[in-house]
């Protein structure tokens, strides 16, 4: 941490502030300059961060030094980058996955129609909500546990593992009992008993970045999984709010590479809930690819227009092979392998 | 719904798009501009929503009309404002209220000086975290149901109502033992399920917005409370995040007289966790009083550079009895009442 | 500026930024933590910053100490406040001051009813826009250089001094003939020609921050006018671009006790523009007095339904009287004056 | 314009509104519904949007229904769309075209080296500020005229066309005389006075989308230019402002696909701004290519280390072919054609 001194900050002031660091066990190393004096408080971070130097006299602001999450940074695996191996698919390093299906499960018929095709265009997972959060407590919330069970119906016909959300503690067993994969929505990627709950599954995690989250936070968020011994965590970019309102939320792909530099974990995008509209999925998904993700997340649908949920954006599923081609052409380029 | 079609929409598009509304039981009435077609859905707003007509052909785009929460909406209540009472405390209307107490609860000594003071300088309700939701999994996460009981004793001592935070579902028999106010906070405003078992309490529920939640989705998350027969709910607005970092967070003030405009519910503010810095709360917590609020939510403690969390942001217990007067003295200049 | 290294640099990484350091007069001073070493560079900013060390090999980031702005800083002035006195008003220090008339000139009868309504009501300065910046170049852009003579017309009649828009450089000669203050709009804040014209012409001008603009951005847009020798600026906070569309802008009131405890510039704020809408004028305008600013600019119109701009949140003038009393209230009880 | 009157509006109310749409010739078309009545204001936008009929009695809100921009959209050309010829070059429909150069013109020496090095390696367009602006009034503002001059130097050794930015009309002249294409940067999109001055030029246009501005608000910037006749108009995506800070800014890669859905005008990306890091250039070029720009505008420099403005982020002249093959492949996957 270093701490920046106001312009004038007396002598009384800078001891008191270098009394305070040493206090908790840190070293202070003082840096002068013409102006400001910065000192540096070098040992453990929370303790220093518990002083509370803020806005103690003569103290201008704090420039925290070191990272603030550790398992999920790439220096931690001394640059080796994580590969999930699921049920005999691997995602990560070379190796780029499609995720793909319904947003949530509503019929059975449907569901397995939908598994079929997207499996038989080359998609190495199936995705489908049982447990939904609505933003209206009016919305249509999902089946829940029999969603689940039709999830499984899916996989054992399919043969596609299972990407499913958790959306509270009191679903863990039955989701652990039917998913291959947890996914924590952008909506609870700061729940931190939730992360902690999933973390403890075994199962691996699928975590999405929040609304309003920053890449930072998404890090430390993964850092909750992590540290309950559970090291197979993906992190998915998925829009993040900003003023522009012409698209649903603003698909931010430079995080994408922001991550590769700072993190050992998987990448995927899901360009469907950051669009919207699914005239701009597929653009979005061939940038997704060519920027370097790990993998998509795509919503597939049947007959989206009779969708209750996420219609709009669900791809066609007679396209969903074309789709799948296209943006695999481009993660080739780059030199990914596709199952 | 307003389905806004495309210039250039063919009549078939047009009869299609009628077809669908009137398949759901919906009303559709067509008034034809000179470039462009607007069909007004007239139904259930679920419904019609549910037809998934975004990206239809010849469907530019959807304006809803109906407001998408019910139970919060000021014309649900005809008007009449609601005014909660808490042990023989009001807060809204023409009741001005303050909340006040340590961030967390660290220890005894410190919480029950900072209690005593706050109730001495007026203050109707002692607030402290006793779990806290901490962005990186090294921080300190409060002191939990040992952290409870030191609240009950400083209630029993001073009398005040207890606020503290609920922050996952498996704390919600301790925390309906211990608490008077059960506050959902701001990264849980979206957390459904926990919505819901905030409701089914019973208690007072004190809900935060969240960070970049919009007004209307604060209104519809306390529609979850309140359609489980909770009617005591007030609102709590605490900062949005936008690009400014010069504040930890931007307080949005005019989603006060807004949310007055919309909403019966009380509307509280926390200048506090918005500004993370001492010297701007109580410009803030005037500026609250001034814009309508219906009271403000702070930290105080007696030692704030000791404090494990928050300390930066926390008022100096002996100054906020003139605090606590300035900030009153806005409120009443526009009619409030101070208990 | 202080250049964090990566975990794990090398000593000739280290060795390679320290030399470059030195290679532009600049001292380096090296703080060696147990992870992470942290080069300080003592010397000219610009030239540290020019010598582009972002992305130099072992480099992770860098973080810079002195603040960017010089001439607006509160240091810069030793702690001495900025009041601006204009044509025997004050604005600044002690002395609150209202600025209110139409968004834009439209007729003479309009504007001088306007003028004189606001003047009775305790206003010391007359707003009014000749050249319009409008979004749309289908929108009504202002009368031009007629507006100004009617503004003149105005001042002559009340003795208003008049606030109006710099838009362009060509506009120079003829707003400096009638203006008394020169408004820079938040379109235009990061203009720097117009900043550098605007502070040339010798008058007080009055500086919007831009619709995105940090407050460090703010304060050096300042600084491109008080380079010029222009020492009469006054700062206001209009509203800033965030994901909430509820309102038009989110005022960010934060923003005053921030500037003041960083600028020795007088601080105003425009409730009009950031909410759009009249209901919502008051109380923010209420908010801005307790909170702490200098003035406010309000935008008020004689018959607010047939305006050719912003009608919607102009104050009805007949509503002015005990609009501007009940904000001078807040204003006075923090021991400001009002004229 | 729809206007959406309250739940609860009196028959009064709803006739006044009816009454104030017809006074400026629009028609009057009512919908009511169950809860809510709409009225649609069928006529000219501007007088009915200058009506002010938001606030007025019973009415909630306004929607309005057409576009606000209209010589910009891809209705207007019916569909076609635009290519630009410059000097020979092609950009638009299926031709990609890369603009390289360094950010600001510094020195002969270093612009004609990074001149020859982007032709042989395929740019089809020169890039060089001679004109800069500057957040700080203290950094490099650009060698002015003479930074023209040696521009026009290297378009005569390389035949390449030459990508300059008009800072403020008092240097319309001199641009005139010696660019090929006239850029107008992020910070003056809405300086609506330049805007016309560069329309007026007759010399195509890079019209950069502003920090902050909405994809309408580019369009209706783009019309201002369109409407002076000149049809040559390409925006460009540079990124936005928002919350996340760990690039400089976000680029919006949904911007492209929602403009191409929009206008008939080429679009363009600029990565280099939008991150301010070298290391993200390139996977954001190549999504760029992949999501269906019509090219990239990048900084690269001989010697970025020693560049006075935005070193971090240029590409090094060495790398610079490589880089332009991995683009020109995404691009030519999606069926686009290289010069």
């Amino acid at each position: 941490m270093m701490i920046v001194m106001k312009e004038g900050a007396s002598k009384a002031e800078i001891d008191a502030v270098i009394k305070r660091v040493e206090s908790v066990g840190a070293h202070a190393h003082i840096s002068a300059g013409e102006l400001v004096t910065v000192i540096g408080a070098i040992g453990d971070r929370e303790h220093v961060a518990n002083l509370g130097l803020e806005g103690a006299p003569g103290v201008d602001h704090l420039v925290p030094i070191l990272k603030p999450y550790k398992l999920a940074s790439l220096q931690y695996r001394r640059e080796q980058r994580t590969v999930l191996e699921i049920d005999g698919r691997r995602i990560g390093g070379e190796h780029f996955a499609t995720i793909a299906g319904p947003c949530t499960v509503e019929s059975r018929e449907v569901l397995l129609d939908t598994a079929r095709t997207v499996r038989d265009a080359g998609a190495q997972f199936l995705r489908g909500g049982a447990y939904k959060p609505r933003t209206s407590p009016y919305s249509f919330q999902g089946l829940g546990e029999a969603g689940l069970r039709l999830l499984a119906e899916a996989k054992a016909e399919t043969g596609l593992p299972i990407v499913t959300e958790l959306l509270d503690s009191q679903h863990a067993d039955v989701i652990h009992e039917h998913a291959d994969v947890v996914q924590i929505g952008a909506r609870n990627m700061q729940n931190y008993a939730l992360l902690e709950v999933a973390g403890k599954l075994g199962l691996p995690v699928l975590l999405k970045r929040g609304l309003s989250s920053s890449l930072e936070e998404l890090l430390m968020a993964a850092d909750y999984v992590l540290k309950e011994g559970n090291e197979r965590v993906m992190l998915c970019e998925r829009g993040i709010r900003t003023f522009e309102t012409a698209t649903r939320f603003t698909l931010d792909l430079s995080a994408v590479p922001w991550l590769k530099l700072h993190t050992h974990l998987p990448v995927i995008v899901d360009p469907s809930h950051a669009t919207g509209d699914r005239r701009l999925v597929e653009p979005l998904a061939r940038a997704a690819a060519a920027v370097g993700a790990d993998g998509i997340i795509v919503e597939v649908h049947g007959d989206p227009e009779a969708a209750l949920c996420d219609g709009p954006h669900s791809l066609y599923a007679h396209d969903f092979g074309d789709f799948a081609r296209r943006v695999a052409a481009h993660a080739e380029l780059d030199g990914k392998r596709i199952a």
